[in-house]
């Protein structure tokens, strides 16, 4: 059995071997630009991983694989637009680069292109495959729009915050282990629990992210732990910490949360001793927690041996306990 | 046989019945905004007509049909964004009345739902038909890039133009009447001469628009005639006009084109003047004439009867000699 390693190597390989179009080389140039950007390429491989499970011959699952890759990049160039990111993963964003139309139209043949990498699909599962596709690419782009509409609100729940992240991060993980059951020839029952696994871990990764920008060790974490208290973002935390702070610890909160000045490390300090005195950390990790186990738990009862799932498994395991 | 009128109210009915999703409402009401704006929704309807050559049972190509008007609303929706457009068909574009964001994301949705629209092709279609589409659909995206670049170019060759609305325009007028052959029953011999009609067609239909801009009937004509004139817009007959004009006929039309402030109704009849000079009108109608005759030999070549391709025929001769 190939190795978790040699699989990302492979797909590192068809990516940068992928070919996008050439001409007009302002439609194509960002495409490979972006693509070239990196990232860690675990949606592809869980595609691969999940469909090692029931075969060996993955030759045929990687452009589709790489279909997920494409779509993946597709929404992070057009919500880089829509949030006016400057960087990403520390370069340039397309329409910072470019233009705002060169990222619209390049990220508009991008989803056309991920479309195309499905196409040699085979012909028993190409319509369902593409159905399951469109339903959580439409989805995707729902949670985006949702989470756009938070932005201004200061009154969203936990239940819509995790609907959001589900829709915006997690059927994507789950339509990626999915893809990959179906391909190697899962049934439609242990495809379903491919696809449960991805949802609920999905939103145990976006909780976590939310966990470490506040609670990581800087030493490791990439990003600089506090940024979303400093920008007010609407995590998990927050949300939780708006819904149970109560008489003068509501009002700190809203003050720090409404101060147009301030001393960054102050409000971090702050805020993160706000989360501490409300319970706020172990109120996630406990989250966290059960959509793991819930995760986890849908791939342990996939009726194959051990074996054949023991790549998935370790895989999720280190991405459950990463601290970066 | 049905006749045309009667295809043309079943498919506005159908467009109208079309769920394009719910909730969240931002991102799904700006796309039955832009598909209630109308249009002659002659797309769908070649990809009737050229059904009706083979089949007379069409209610399996009306999703489809539609999945081409969903497609052609999408690039509306997102070259208007990119083309600072205020209006469409006299009323607000998405971006204007809601804002660059939700144009963007509802556009990228309404594609997915143009791949969803096509999902019921039955299984040995499906895959050709997408990957045409694939084709098509990144050809209009080039075609768009194109148009832009020349935007900001003075020595556009009359070829490189025609390459430009090609893609731009024509592709999908071809991929309308080929996806009707192919789901009619056409052979691949048909179903790529329906396409060739439909690119031919397409070209002589955007150089008619160009001709009907500078020479018109304002009374028949729908947009102010005169008005790419004004706006310096590199049509056909600018580009051939740039190209044939030499000294003081050269630098009176440069004066007209770098003039920064001038009387509007003076610019249209100088500038249309330089093209009587340069005898530009003779020679657009003399193009599109033959790209004409190109597409309606391409549908006289098809091996059916007569009777078959009769109503195909007479819409396509009304769209030859339209007047606006």
């Amino acid at each position: 059995m190939t190795t978790t390693e040699n699989l990302l190597q492979t797909l590192q390989t068809e990516i940068e071997q992928t070919s996008y179009g050439e001409s007009p080389a302002e439609l194509y140039e960002p495409i490979r630009y972006i693509m070239a950007l990196g990232g860690k390429r675990f949606r592809p491989l869980l595609t691969l991983l999940s469909a090692s499970i029931y075969t060996d011959d993955l030759k045929n699952i990687l452009k589709p694989a790489i279909a997920v890759e494409v779509f993946h990049n597709f929404t992070l160039m057009h919500d880089d637009i829509m949030d006016k990111a400057p960087l990403r993963r520390g370069k340039l964003t397309v329409h910072e680069k470019w233009n705002a139309n060169t990222a619209i139209l390049s990220g508009d043949v991008m989803l056309i292109r991920a479309y195309d990498l499905l196409i040699d699909i085979k012909k028993e599962d190409l319509r369902n495959v593409l159905i399951r596709f469109n339903k959580t690419a439409s989805e995707v782009c729902e949670g985006q729009q949702l989470d756009m509409n938070f932005e201004t609100r200061w009154n969203v729940t936990e239940e819509e915050y995790i609907d959001m992240i589900r829709l915006k991060t997690s059927v994507l993980l789950g339509f990626a282990l999915e893809l990959g059951g179906i391909l190697g020839g899962a049934d439609m029952e242990a495809a379903q629990l491919l696809y449960e696994a991805g949802e609920s871990m999905g939103i145990g990764f976006q909780l976590k992210d939310d966990l470490l920008d506040v609670y990581g060790d800087p030493a490791k974490f990439g990003k600089q732990v506090g940024g979303d208290i400093i920008a007010n973002k609407k995590t998990f935390l927050l949300i939780e910490a708006l819904s149970k702070a109560e008489g003068t610890i509501a009002a700190e909160l809203n003050e720090w949360i409404s101060a147009e000045t301030f001393d960054k490390e102050e409000k971090v300090n702050a805020v993160r001793g706000i989360y501490d005195t409300l319970g706020i950390r172990a109120l996630t990790e406990e989250k966290i927690n059960s959509y793991f186990s819930k995760g986890i738990d849908c791939l342990e009862r996939l009726s194959v041996p051990y074996e054949r799932k023991k790549n998935l498994l370790e895989f999720v395991h280190q991405l459950v306990e990463r601290e970066q």
